[in-house]
């Protein structure tokens, strides 16, 4: 799993129906220093993520998990809002920010 | 899941039978900002997609799921049309493009 | 999915049973422009492709559909056989290679 | 599967109810010469790692496979705690780090 | 699927049940033209593989089939030890190593 920041959303009314009602964020993955890791990419949210929110997804087949049983045809999904992360190079938590 | 806009079709009569029926297009995955990210690749459509439109496309296993409950080989299908997206680098619409 | 050439063939007397009367090809990925894109590959076959052949395979799991309803562990997979190529960068046919 | 240490935590009360009671470990990946490689991601657990634990981790649906029968949204996890490891470049051995 | 050569073994006496018994050796992937290609990685056997052995391995979830009906935890499985490779760049004989 990886960490990203929220950084918008994206409006697609025209779509599979199996993602009918499913909001589609735009999350930038970042490394452990908060710092961008590469492009940002959709995913699809169970947390009620807002802008700015620092969360943790899944990738690849995992990511429909949560919206099971049905089949969800995504391969990127939030599944959790951190609060507080300590690594060897020191600690950060969400009021931090 | 990513963004991707469609730039052709690719032709093979000879083909898996699970295949058969399916247009496979070609799609330039895109950044946020609208700029080539990779290579092109070929995706399998859902939402009648043409030259020039904007899309999300799912990659890895996921991909099968629109198709389901048939087994069809694919590992990117396209799921939706972009109408608009709003980052934090500004709002971009269909009609702006 | 992408584009590859078959450039050779692998031959392993030991494998794993599920592998056993299938062909291993050796795939040059390539780009649109028909260039190499990254270090070729093994893939299965599905529609008797031979050396110099462009091809499209499937990767990951989706690399095994086609051997259903059998289990083959496959992780790339040729699935169509290339005649003709449309793109906003030009035409490409089989006969013109 | 690859070779990491565990580096930390990640803090995530509100996340999906499927990884509740998981603890979620900061891995950074290492190779064999256990020099890092690559940015750090998250994994759970299966084997009591703490800080400074050099362990393998599995990624992909896979990482889904050591919490079955039940479903759970992860891409990586821990699935052993490195003793020894002897290739053609020497031996290392747990004690010796 | 990818080519490799077996450099080592890992050692793990805890881990996740379900990799008891399997031998964890280390390998590392090579172009077709035998240059390492990459950094090494932890696979699972099937064909008895031994140090300096020229092997395909497959990845992902397709790695767990080998071990079919059982659930297997790995990302990475040899599934078949090079006799011979014939490629447009020259023949390769497990002799000729």
């Amino acid at each position: 799993m990886n960490l990203a920041k929220v950084i918008g959303t994206v409006r697609a009314t025209r779509k599979d129906h199996r993602l009918e009602g499913r909001r589609m964020l735009v999350v930038q993955p970042l490394t452990f220093d908060r710092e961008p890791a590469g492009d940002p990419l959709v995913a699809l949210d169970t947390v009620d993520s807002g802008p700015g929110d620092v969360v943790i997804y899944v990738s690849s087949t995992e990511a429909t998990i949560p919206f099971r049983p049905g089949d969800t045809p995504t391969d990127a999904t939030i599944v959790g809002s951190v609060e507080r992360i300590d690594t060897d190079r020191g600690t950060w938590t969400r009021s931090s920010r």
